[in-house]
């Protein structure tokens, strides 16, 4: 009998999928391939598919056949037979629905309807560097978010709420615990770099042939262990990783003749994430069992690759010469050693997606610090672009002189994700930690990253991590896979002993 | 109330049109970039949008909605104060609705189901020329065609419930005349023309670069009217147009590197079907206002396009200095002239999609011939290779070496679309008849065209045809268009005046 209840519930939960899996479909068309003149129809194919997703996932049936198997009160699960990951799945099932029936629709509704308008404003207003006419849209926005956060239920900050809502059981404490240790030493390296002379990395500027750097794209994904079977890279405006099953995963990178490293790195990066979603298990498809275990571990994967392979020496060992043969007009004269020391230019940049790996936790802090004080009031909307560019001086000394790459600069705000920036910190100090769990049980892996040998890595990856899903919490995940809860330090020494002699310091 | 009715059935009607463009978008994603290994998938996906679209409708609100509306029984509209355009809409929901409803959902899976395997089947055995192994799956396909015209009902022959459920109020007693007509005079110019020596078409067969073919398409589909804002081309095994929304226009063609003609006049043609849908009323999308007039008048469209357009001497005075152009290595020496005698080159061929104008109906009517024996139980699935080989040497004079050639070479069959060829022939006819009342309102349009001006063709299309969508059935729309009923006659005049002076017959 609740045998039968279970298969029902993953039969429920996976028609919600498919339906999931559609809209995936309809938002990579929407940003490859479809003519711009559709977008008003795609909006209302969108807004149906979203429907019917709402509409599965919130049944009197889905309620049932969960409420069987799983207390959706105490959380307590009545199945005792079911097996272990059987019991992580419902766990994480109750943990969806509460939160989905937590919004009522008409909450839902008006969240979707502001946040639509919301961003169509930031877009201009960004383009138009004209924090002044977003500023109203923006104030609703917070408002609806302070309203999720009343909703979704908070013990210590409403902050952390938000943060559930994008990362399971972190909570504002453990963040600004988090952040407070990490800000010194971050501050203290960047100080010291700072006394240092720049690398060059002009080179980086010159012309790229647009064909060139995509079929270079092609091939270190298929090095990173993708086929055409069953993925395939494209090109948007901002690069993206659409895992709509692990038999069809959709990276797309973003190409501009004059960044080569940008568009490079977006498809090692965009891999990560796409390596995670196609060792999940095919067999879980359409349950926890089958998805990412939280925003922040599936960043971890996307970092793992781009920073700590992909910006490491081995990496451009293997890969330089290869550049350097496809572009010699550019590159013909550069040494690798060089090379190396320009992908690792580390300079605060005003635009966090631009940052390096010293000063992209230092952006993040000053969006967390920010979005705290306007959840609580403490800081009014209008007031935002000076506390944004206060901020940026105390954590980077560098001001923004126009908005537009200051507090305008991400779309985030604007689609009401207030609380989603922590999980990119997060993704970084988890990647560190699983990486130096990696390197020992990988002593070699230099050697191997060397001559183009991934699979080391991508197979320790599957085996930790991939493969269960989201069967253990993050912070569990993290125990069991490195012995210790989340920390700080397995980051802050591997920038020291990366930047220390990159740097002479 | 009535008002309230009509507008509700409008909106049951249109979210079903919206699942069915997300149908169309997975099909069209499907044939072009999908990676491989995604099929499992996408076939679930399929189902689950084939599955509400049916359900919506199916539904019993559609039901009431409908019947207040149009007396489902007789077809009387019991909403005498609604426009004319409203009243054909209801005339067609109800036809829609009635086909529907008629064959139940068990026949329906079982037929999904069967012809499925049998596509799959098909496949296999043309690739191995295998006739035997498919022999089983068609029995199987032609049985449920047989119960398909049952439950759909006729008065006079069964075949006429399959032709009406691709071309509305056509039957097998119109064809049969309409074909007994054209086989004479058509059988009779091929004759003549064999009699003659064939222009040289050899170096349509030199090499053509890929990417310089797909440009030329591109420009093609510029210059008949279409834009990138809401229009594409992409690449897939077999040209098509899957016309998304007016907004959404999306047109494919197959290049092979010694087959030019082939993608450029798949180009126009799958561009004179993208027009119509382009041009039908995006204000009533979703309702049968919306949608185009038939398949043959679909067909008729881009027959239009591709060959009193696309075959025609002005046509090739515009492009043929610029297919020069860019293939100089290929077409250097050769003069209009020829080319246009190469474009035009009669000669009986086993495959029917690479048949000239004036064989192209032979090839139908030999299918129309045998369809029509398989559904009476006068010719058995395991005699059809026979039977077949003596048709084509009946029709076309020659006689396949083997079935991959022959019986097997189409899809249809195996996708249990019996009825679905003669729409072919009846676009040519539709196509011809439409063009002779064009070409006297605008006597200057060979001028025009050679200028690579198409605008007076498009519009005059749009106005008297595309507009309309399904207010006029096929046979009302063609009296209303061209001033009478359907004829060979035009169809037969234009061959004549065409090839008379082009074969010097």
């Amino acid at each position: 009998m609740t045998n039968n209840s279970y298969q029902k519930l993953v039969q429920l939960s996976t028609k919600a999928a498919h339906y999931n899996a559609i809209s995936m479909i309809l938002g990579w068309d929407q940003e490859t391939y479809m003519p711009k003149g559709a977008i008003e129809m795609r909006s209302k194919q969108n807004e149906l598919i979203a429907g019917l997703v709402h509409q599965e996932k919130t049944s009197e049936t889905y309620r049932e056949t969960l409420g069987s198997l799983i207390d959706l009160e105490t959380g307590t699960v009545l199945t005792p037979h079911l097996s272990d990951p059987q019991k992580a799945a419902l766990r994480e099932w109750r943990r969806d629905y509460l939160q989905t029936v937590k919004l009522p629709t008409s909450f839902v509704e008006e969240f979707a309807k502001t946040t639509s308008a919301s961003m169509h404003a930031w877009q201009e207003a960004k383009e138009n560097n004209d924090f002044k006419s977003f500023q109203p849209h923006l104030e609703k926005v917070v408002t609806l978010c302070r309203k999720k956060a009343e909703l979704l239920g908070y013990e210590e900050h409403p902050y952390d709420a938000l943060i559930d809502s994008f990362e399971p059981d972190m909570t504002t404490k453990v963040l600004t615990t988090l952040f407070e240790r990490l800000k010194i030493p971050l501050t203290a390296l960047l100080k010291k770099i700072q006394t240092k002379p720049h690398p060059n990395a002009a080179f980086f500027e010159l012309s790229y042939p647009h064909h060139k750097q995509l079929s270079f794209g092609k091939q270190l994904l298929a090095d990173m262990g993708f086929d055409k079977s069953f993925s395939r890279l494209d090109e948007t405006a901002h690069p993206m990783c659409m895992p709509i099953h692990p038999n069809d995963m959709r990276m797309t990178t973003c190409i501009s003749p004059t960044n080569l490293m940008f568009s490079i790195l977006s498809c090692v990066h965009e891999g990560g994430h796409g390596l995670y979603h196609v060792n999940l298990s095919k067999e879980h498809f359409g349950t926890p069992l089958g998805e990412s275990a939280s925003l922040a571990i599936d960043e971890s994967q996307s970092r793992t690759w781009e920073t700590l392979i992909g910006h490491s020496l081995p990496f451009w060992q293997f890969y330089f010469p290869k550049l350097r043969e496809m572009f010699p007009e550019n590159l013909g004269d550069v040494l690798l050693e060089d090379f190396y020391k320009a992908v690792n230019l580390v300079k605060p940049s005003m635009i966090r997606t631009d940052s390096d790996e010293v000063t992209y936790n230092l952006h993040i802090m000053v969006r967390f610090e920010l979005e705290k004080a306007l959840l609580t009031e403490e800081l009014e909307v209008k007031d935002l672009p000076d506390a944004w560019n206060g901020k940026m001086r105390e954590y980077l000394g560098i001001c923004p002189q126009a908005d537009s790459e200051g507090c305008l600069q991400d779309i985030h705000w604007s689609m009401g994700a207030i609380g989603y920036f922590p999980t990119y910190s997060l993704g970084n100090l988890y990647a560190a930690q699983f990486f130096e769990t990696f390197a020992k049980a990988h002593p070699h892996w230099k050697e191997e990253v060397a001559k183009g040998k991934f699979s080391s890595l991508s197979n320790w990856q599957k085996q930790e991590i991939h493969q269960f899903g989201r069967q253990y919490l993050p912070e569990d995940l993290c125990e069991k896979v490195t012995g210790g809860p989340l920390s700080e330090k397995p980051f802050i020494a591997y920038l020291e002993n990366k930047y220390t002699p990159l740097y002479h310091l």
